[in-house]
Order: structure tokens, then sequence, then C-alpha cells
């Protein structure tokens, strides 16, 4: 009995400018069932929380979770205001800004709701269901078209003025350089690390009398993967490349370990996959470059969330870390 | 009568491994009586601790404060580990390590006591009585001998993993440089933008047929204070040198920011005094490096604490909040 009355879900929504990703979730990550609805399907976000709503109820049913036992909602969603709950200015998305979108799911659902930038969601899911449960202490650094970040301190996460903090993608790893980054600046992380970072050392490193079977395909084409699969199979120019994405890397972060002293540096996205070909060179570059008193003390691994689900299992981390804030203060009043 | 019961004071004592001020300090900052007594007399810490609590009580008495009106005790020292409020390894300090400093002073005068390292304790202080006051995210940056930092973010003090967070002035400026850093590494920020990188600085730009007052100083006794006095003095010499100095430390800042999204970086220390002729040329290469979201909305301010007392402050500071956060609690119970 005591158990049935324990059980509680969260509702995770994942924004995006095309698709709505949302799941039940338990207490331990586990995702028990989905929907995705068509985000451009809503002329107004009012008409958008309605057909969400119905999905959900719809899905809670499906998982044959009661209702009364679904304690939150959260929501991972491009350009959110933490403080007032509001997306502003996300051009991604079809509606107006600002969107109020803590809000209006709470008044539909009368649940505490969290709400998060998508990119910091997926390292509250790993806070809450990943490889960082109960580090206090890391930085989540996304490696995929881009190069995103998250940072967690004493337990919470960074946000900074307007939820900001974590631009760890556009800090500068080469001064003065001249790989253009998506931000218009030249020489950020992002250049060398993100799945296109990957592709333009790739094609540096091509560009030269070296053999490769990367060689045979037509460069205006080849991807991050192509690289990777390369590696796999030995191909010395993709290893190449590899090894120095991971000493940019790893250089990188040996600045950031001397800015919030994290206990674990946790790796994600597309271009994590090829861990085990960069992880060495990024190591010894980290360790090099890291300021003594941080030496031989900071984790470096690759993120064991399924990629799929990171950000719905990141939106329901935020619900559940909202439910959990309202029940401690509800408790001390 | 209410006034009278309302009044608190903080004790704020700073450890240092020659002298240890301390300090009665009310609610407003204000420095009411101090004291200092010779850390190197005391052969123990618990002598010590002795010595502190007489000295103290007398500066109490001659601050004319009713002792049941001081409700708390801040305690900067080095290398203070704040999740144990130990002293670990302070190779400074007289005693062996670890010191247990928070728990003998409390147990000592039965207050709750607040402990920081004292590279973080003037952050408090400017949150609470400086610049700063009423801003939840700003970062400190100290250009003394060396380059310290602390970061506050969401209104409180970064630590990370044992509370070694905020090492800004050991990320890299320029890497692969020769500018060899107190860290033994090469091209950290202090290397530039402390006293010691003003004077390379302006002794690499002396090394040239330019003419400058600073040539009639001994290479060897060349101050940061000397190369301020002569840029006061309208020296292009000294002037180029303090621009490239901002110049440097703008380009960092650009980084940091990107980091934890400041409201404010404040400027502390010695170097800081030459603030009018490095302002411009740090605005300048701040502005040029930012990432776009965070353009024309970061303050970049001089501290406004008195620099002798910006340390005694922030252990009152760091009292201050140990109190407020004991009364929050017992409220909640």
């Amino acid at each position: 009995m005591t158990d049935i009355i324990m059980k509680d879900y969260t509702l995770g929504i994942d924004i995006g400018g095309t698709h709505t990703a949302m799941a039940v979730v338990d207490t331990e990550g586990n995702i028990l069932c989905r929907a995705t609805i068509k985000t451009t399907d809503f002329a107004t976000f009012p008409k958008f929380v309605d057909g969400a709503a119905k999905a959900l109820k719809k899905s809670v049913k499906e998982a044959g979770v009661d209702f009364r036992n679904v304690r939150s909602i959260g929501i991972g969603a491009p350009c959110v205001n933490v403080d007032t709950g509001m997306v502003e200015g996300a051009v991604d998305l079809p509606w107006p800004s600002p969107i109020p979108l803590k809000d209006d799911f709470s008044e539909k659902f009368g649940l505490p709701v969290g709400v998060a930038n998508d990119a910091n969601a997926a390292a509250l899911g790993e806070m809450f269901y990943g490889e960082c449960a109960h580090t206090d202490d890391f930085i989540m650094i996304t490696l995929g078209t881009g190069v995103g970040s998250a940072i967690v301190t004493d337990g919470n996460l960074l946000q900074g003025r307007k939820g900001f903090a974590g631009e760890l993608g556009h800090t500068f790893s080469r001064r003065h350089h001249d790989r253009l980054c998506s931000c218009g600046r030249y020489g950020c992380l992002e250049t060398y690390c993100s799945a296109r970072g990957v592709v333009k050392t790739a094609l540096d490193f091509l560009d030269t009398p070296r053999h490769s079977s990367l060689k045979q395909i037509d460069p205006a084409k080849l991807t991050a993967k192509d690289v990777y699969m390369a590696a796999e199979a030995g191909d010395e120019v993709a290893l190449a490349t590899l090894r120095l994405t991971g000493e940019v890397l790893g250089e990188a972060c040996a600045d950031f370990a001397a800015f919030s002293s994290p206990e674990t540096i946790v790796l994600f996205g597309g271009v994590a996959n090829a861990f085990p070909y960069f992880i060495d060179s990024m190591k010894e570059a980290f360790e090099r470059n890291l300021l003594w008193i941080y030496k031989d003390s900071i984790r470096i691994v690759k993120s064991g969330l399924p990629e799929s689900d990171a950000a719905l299992l990141g939106a329901a981390a935020v619900g559940r870390s909202a439910f959990l804030r309202q029940r401690k203060e509800n408790r001390q009043i």
C-alpha cells in the first residue's frame, strides 16, 4: 500500500522547433510512455498547451499510471528565461515572444512546473539519472552540431544572469585564428570540437598527400560520423583528426576546471561516440595544462544517458527538481 | 528599545602568515574597532584561539558594544576546506595541518562561525558591503602580486570541489607562450595582469629604442606602481603597458562571461588602481571578444571597498552570512 502511495511520476516535455517530444518518467528515469506532437501544428501557444495536455493525458493512461501520482512537469525549450519562466526570442518556435511557458502549463495542470533551456536540461538529466548522480560539481559538454555546456556547482545548475551561463563552446581555443564559428567569431572551441569542427580538421589533414579512405568521400558531404567510422577502421587521418579534437578539448577543459573546480567532466552528444579515439589525447592535454591543485583528481567520462532520450529525461529532471523544491518548502512552512 | 535589541555585530578575523587582523563590524560594514596580533607569536593553534579571543573581547569593549549583540564570527584564512572548516596544508601558517579553524572558534565563542579562503573573502565583502551589493552574479578579479578571483552566481560564492573554484588567474591568456607563471606553467592570465605581469610587459616595451622615464629605474627594481605613476605623468611606454594589460584582461573576461553570465565584473587589488589607464582598452577588447548574447550588458567596475579593509570586511561578511543562514534555519524548524 505504502508503495503505491509513494509512487510518483513526472511528465517531461522537450519543445523543439518542429517536434515536441513528451514522456511519462518514473523516479529512476525510466520512460514509461512517449508521445510526439508537431510543434508547428498549433497556431497559438494556448492551443499548443491544449494539444500537449491531451497527448500527455493519453500517455499517462497508456502507461497505466494514475494521474494523481503525476507530481510535476518539466519542460526544456530554447531561450527560456528561468527567472520569469518565459521563452524570450526563440526564433525556432512558431509563436511570438514572450511565451508564458511555465505559467500556462502550471495553470493547465495544477502541478509544479520546472523549466530549463534545452541545452541545460540534459545536464539535469545527468545529475538525476546519469553518470553524475550524487556528484555536486560537474561540467557537461555536449559535442554535437555545435558545442554546448552546462555547469553544475554545489549541486545546482549554474544559471547566471538570464540563465545564460555555460556557453563554453564559445570560449576561445585558438585566439586570432582563422576558423569561423557559427557565432560569427573566430577560434571558438566549437570550431574544433563540434561535428563541424571535426570535419574541418579532417579536411585540413586531407589537404595533404596523406593516404586516407576519407578521400573517397565528397568533401562537401563529409560528416563527423564518417571520420569516426574511418577511425574505427584504422584510418590514420581520421585517427589524427580525433587526436587533435581531443587535444583542443583537453586544453579547454583545463581552463574550465580553474573556473568551477569540478569532480567530473562528462561528454555528451554525437561526437562523444568517438570517445575511445580522442580520450587519450584529451586526458594527456588536460592533465598537462591543469593547474597543479586539480591534477589527477578530475574524472572525464562519456555520458551514460541514451542520447535520444537525454533531452526528455533532462526535462523530467527539471520537473522533479521543481517538485522536490516545492515539497521541501511546504515542509518548512 | 527595539533598535538596541536589533543591533548586531560581527567579528571579522583575517589570518595571515605573519599577522592576524581583527575587527568589530556593524551590519553596514563599518569597522568600529580593530586589533592585530602576531600569528607567529603562538606556538599552537589553541593558544592562538585564546590570544585572538582575548584581543577580540577587548576590541568589543573598546567599541562600546555589548558582547551579547555580537552574533557571529567570520574568518578568512589560506587553504580553508569550506566543507570541513579546516585549514589544510597552509604552508604560510605556523601550525601543522589540519587546523580545526571553525570548530575551535565556534567552541570558544559559542557563536556561528563562517570560514572562507582569504582569496574568496573579499568577494563576499563586495557582495555585502561593496559595488556588488544586491548583485547576484558577478566575478571579482583581484589584480595583485598574483591574479586571484572569486565568482558569485545566483547569490552564492561558487566553491566547487574542495572550494577550489575561481582560479581564473591561471587560465591561459596566451597559449604556448614564453611567460612563466608562478604556478610553473606558461602564458597564464597572471603573467600579464598581475603586478609582476605589468612589470614584465613594461620591461618588454623598454627593451626598444623608445624614450621613457621608466628607463631611469633599475629594471630589477621596477614595480607596477612605478608604471602606474609614469602613466599618470603621461609616459608613453607606461601607457602602452597598461593598454596591453587591459586588452589581455578584456579578452580573458570575455571568456569568463561565457562561463557564469555575470552582471558585473569587479576589479580589485593594487593593479586596479591603474583602472583609468587600462579600462578603455579592456572594455574594447572585452566587447569585441564577447559572444553576442552578452554584449553591452556586463558592467566592469573598480571595487569600492577600501583595499586595506577588504579582507577584514570579507571575513565579517562570511560571519554575517553564517549568522543569517543559521537564523533562517532556526525559523524553518
